[in-house]
């Protein structure tokens, strides 16, 4: 009897749920692919922490299988991990031109652009890479050069979206390649992974080209104001229409805010924006330009504090000081968990008599697919399977019905969590199979998973009520306190305005410690217990306030 | 030549820039008046605050001429710091029913309800207070019994909005009372402060009534399942419409979470809503009645943690364990700064099968006008003077434009701070005149007002990197170490996976000490300065972040 034929095999280690930090993990026999390696912002409770990345212990341990990491497009949800995930796996990364130029610019950050070894592909290549033949194929974004990608495997083809939309008047670049993706579909497709973010969205994405004319008509109403755009550095085509605009206008353009000039550097660069000479200035030269004449493209346009726009709004930047002469228009929308920040700066840009334009003005669309997308997509791709992907759970699961509606039996619809894995057998056929490690790893600084849930448990406990920390030396042979304790505390209560209340807390200190040496108990930790429970209690009951109680006791 | 006149002297001292806490006082004299005494939830940066009163130092230092707290209605933004200023203040206090029956539950839970003087006022009662003269009449909003107040004062009528809308078929109760509004307006209206929470937004608020016909659709196509709808307790004619809908379709009614039971109890109690006999079910009786049978009503459609509606979906809820025979109704808007945690629930309750309704399905509207209904009352009113309040800087300058628009001239709007004073002559001619004593009192626990910038600074500084404690106990006779140092860190690392950091940073404390202890310097501050200085340097370089570090040395 012939050997058992390796299984497909499928994992998510990321861009499940959280949307962000993508990972696919395709594995047959002695190969693995890895498709996008992204990085998450932390959520709100991880305080202190930068950034998050996806656990790839399972990758650390089957390194030598893994033939490439192929990346869709250069946003950070679907690149960022990388530097992070490189000091463990070196693989060959294979990525379109502007999104290498992209992260080159991160690798240099980290030093490691001479250790990774980065492949340029095109539209259209389709790299052999050991029992997978993986093809790139043109889909339209909010960052120029992104894909799709198709995988050729023993057991069928696994056809992943990446991020899309449809615009058949794209700025710079062509439409999606929708032949090449049918030519897929009619071919036969095993099962398709479905980007989800605007599932719950009816309609269509409108194009890019919508924000093109709403820009016009804000600049042709407003010709004696200076105009300041705020948006994502990495929407190239965005940031082309403002320049074209103002260049229309009789404008000079200024940069600010780092991202920015990285991006416009690397995508001019690398011949993804077109721009006439003689219209960019140096952003310390706006002064010799009246206002009139001049746009300022800004980062900033999530209210992110000390951001370029930020300093402005707050009157902290070196060169823009804002007035009742700017016009500001944010184009962008603020992603959930960040409505607050883009609020305050809005507001703060009013104080100083700014005219802000931002989301009823229609000067930002969507970067992905809505319903009638997702639709064509699925009536193109007609996959055998679907797992929707990159969403939170509740837009994977209105993918989910959205594929039932498009004619995928439920049965075939699988919603993953982090870290499941999906096994097709050779007949194609697919089934749940366990699970493989997977989760955060919490980035704190030059720090890699080295904060985790212990530590993040006592900064909330920390920023809610502050510190007591109590010191006393003792001497064990007598039994006796040789100095202290001493009461010193962080983060509780103005001292000065809570004087009796700390001298209280000293007095009962000091009495347990000496009921304690009295008894002639001499175990620190228990004595230790005694303190942060007395004074625990007694804290919560005078301020219905739980300051972390830290007893130390030094032994003389 | 007569003595000159007193001026009428108008001070908001909350309800600007921050939505909530309304705090607005005239003075004329010897006689102030109050309208609102609300409260604030605490910004994100706030970390460990409970709630944020006003500052009201000024009406402390002149308690003896306040004759009287107005309140237009009874959201915690509007009524909310009574409990709290009733600690330094205690005037009478008037309202309608529905508010005063709801500061009754609040003042009882801080054992205030006998100190309080409650006085219940109508809409059309008239109160003479002092030299003023104040009328309540009836406006719709999303709490029953709202008012907006007209005050006669010697030089002129104030006239407050109070929060409003205009419902043309409001359930229970009657439409605004636009004729006595018009009436104050003919007579002439010196000076209106309006609400401009939707100044943003075109067109007028839909009726209430399209809640209830929204939700009737959603109970007749889904009479299967259980249905949960989650609001606001205030919301006492939303509460009315879902009982009445599942009256409608044969179901019972069962409360769950403290405010919505409170606040129901007073409703019913007080006359304000109308439940059928037999329709109200205990919670702990609704596993005797099938799914299709069954409505519960919940607090928590804010996403709030530990809210009934959080803990159902994260099954901790005692009674209700959601599945798929469930359906969720969020009858509510995500309040800016919330949307994380609606997110959330709405996740954890896809992930328990259930099906969830929310914006898109048009079951809730706004309590406040948009801007044809803040058009019309300024055609009613015809103020000489306006101060848009009750919205952030932005939504304040766009009901100023507004305003405007309507016919007020510029110089006669007037957009203040908090604290700012405004003075009207005898004549009635309106200027700025300095400003009194405002801003936060933040509360904590029980206590008021002592936690403040610098307790707020060190718990965003603990809760980003952690603690570091070094202690040590030194012998000043011999200049040498006795004990120590020792290294206790909280929220910075995890120690057993970074010894040799910590290890580090133990010997380089030992030089410290040993090193100032040869030089004979035994100033204890500068030894403490140079451990802070000498660890942040060294614990930068290596993990690029900033713990706190507390340096306490014992004295033997």
């Amino acid at each position: 009897m012939a050997k058992n034929k390796p299984k497909l095999r499928l994992m998510m280690l990321g861009g499940l749920c959280e949307i962000g930090k993508n990972l696919t993990v395709l594995e047959y026999g002695d190969d693995i692919l890895i498709i996008d390696c992204g990085l998450a912002f932390p959520d709100e409770d991880m305080l202190g922490i930068d950034l998050v990345i996806p656990d790839i212990t399972y990758l650390e341990k089957n390194k030598e299988k893994i033939r490439g990491i192929l990346l869709t497009h250069g946003h950070e949800d679907h690149i960022g991990a990388i530097p992070y995930v490189l000091r463990t796996i070196n693989p060959p990364i294979y990525g379109t031109k502007l999104t290498l130029g992209i992260l080159e610019n991160k690798l240099a950050e980290h030093k490691l652009e001479k250790q990774a070894k980065l492949v340029t592909v095109y539209h259209g290549t389709v790299l052999k890479l050991g029992v997978f033949e993986a093809e790139f194929i043109r889909v339209n974004h909010s960052i120029a050069d992104a894909c799709c990608i198709a995988v050729k495997t023993p057991v069928g083809v696994v056809f992943h979206t990446g991020d899309f939309k449809l615009d058949v008047s794209p700025i710079g670049g062509e439409m999606m390649d929708l032949t090449r993706i049918g030519e897929y579909g009619r071919d036969g497709v095993l099962v398709m992974l479905g980007e989800s973010t605007n599932a719950e969205r009816p309609g269509f994405t409108p194009s890019e080209r919508k924000v093109g004319s709403s820009l016009d008509q804000i600049f042709r109403s407003n010709t004696e104001k200076r105009v300041i755009v705020a948006t994502f550095s990495s929407n190239v085509h965005r940031v082309q229409q403002i320049i074209d605009v103002s260049v229309r206008y009789g404008r000079k353009v200024a940069i600010t805010g780092r991202s920015m000039i990285n991006v416009i550097g690397a995508a001019v660069r690398l011949g993804y924006m077109n721009v006439p000479s003689g219209t960019l200035i140096d952003i310390t030269e706006i002064n010799r330009y009246p206002s009139n004449q001049l746009t300022i493209i800004t980062t900033g346009s999530q209210g992110e504090p000390m951001s370029a726009l930020y300093r402005m709004a707050f009157s902290e930047h070196s060169m823009v000081s804002l007035n009742s002469g700017d016009l500001v228009v944010l184009s962008s929308h603020a992603i959930p968990g960040n409505e607050l920040l883009v609020g305050n700066i809005v507001n703060e840009m009013y104080k100083c008599g700014v005219d802000v334009y931002h989301d009823e003005a229609e000067v930002h669309v969507s970067g992905h697919a809505c319903q009638e997308e997702l639709k064509l997509m699925h009536a193109l791709v007609k996959p055998k399977y679907f797992v929707p992907i990159h969403g939170e759970y509740r837009h994977l699961m209105q993918h989910k019905e959205l594929a039932e509606f498009m004619g995928t039996p439920a049965s075939n619809i699988f919603v993953m969590g982090i870290g499941d894995v999906l096994e097709f057998d050779e007949n194609g056929a697919a089934k749940r199979a366990g699970s493989v490690p997977s989760g955060h790893v919490l980035i704190d600084g030059y720090g890699v998973g080295d904060v985790g849930n212990i530590v993040l448990r006592d900064r909330r406990h920390l920023s809610q009520d502050g510190l007591i920390v109590v010191v006393a030396a003792v001497d064990s042979s007598s039994g006796s306190i040789v100095s202290g304790p001493d009461i010193i505390s962080r983060g509780f209560v103005y001292v000065r305005e809570s004087e009796e209340l700390m001298e209280d807390v000293k007095k009962l200190c000091e009495s347990v410690f000496e009921e304690m040496l009295e008894d002639g108990v001499f175990e620190w930790n228990q004595m230790k217990n005694n303190i942060k429970e007395t004074l625990t209690k007694y804290i919560y009951s005078k301020t219905k306030r739980k300051p972390m109680i830290l007893p130390v006791i030094m032994n003389i």
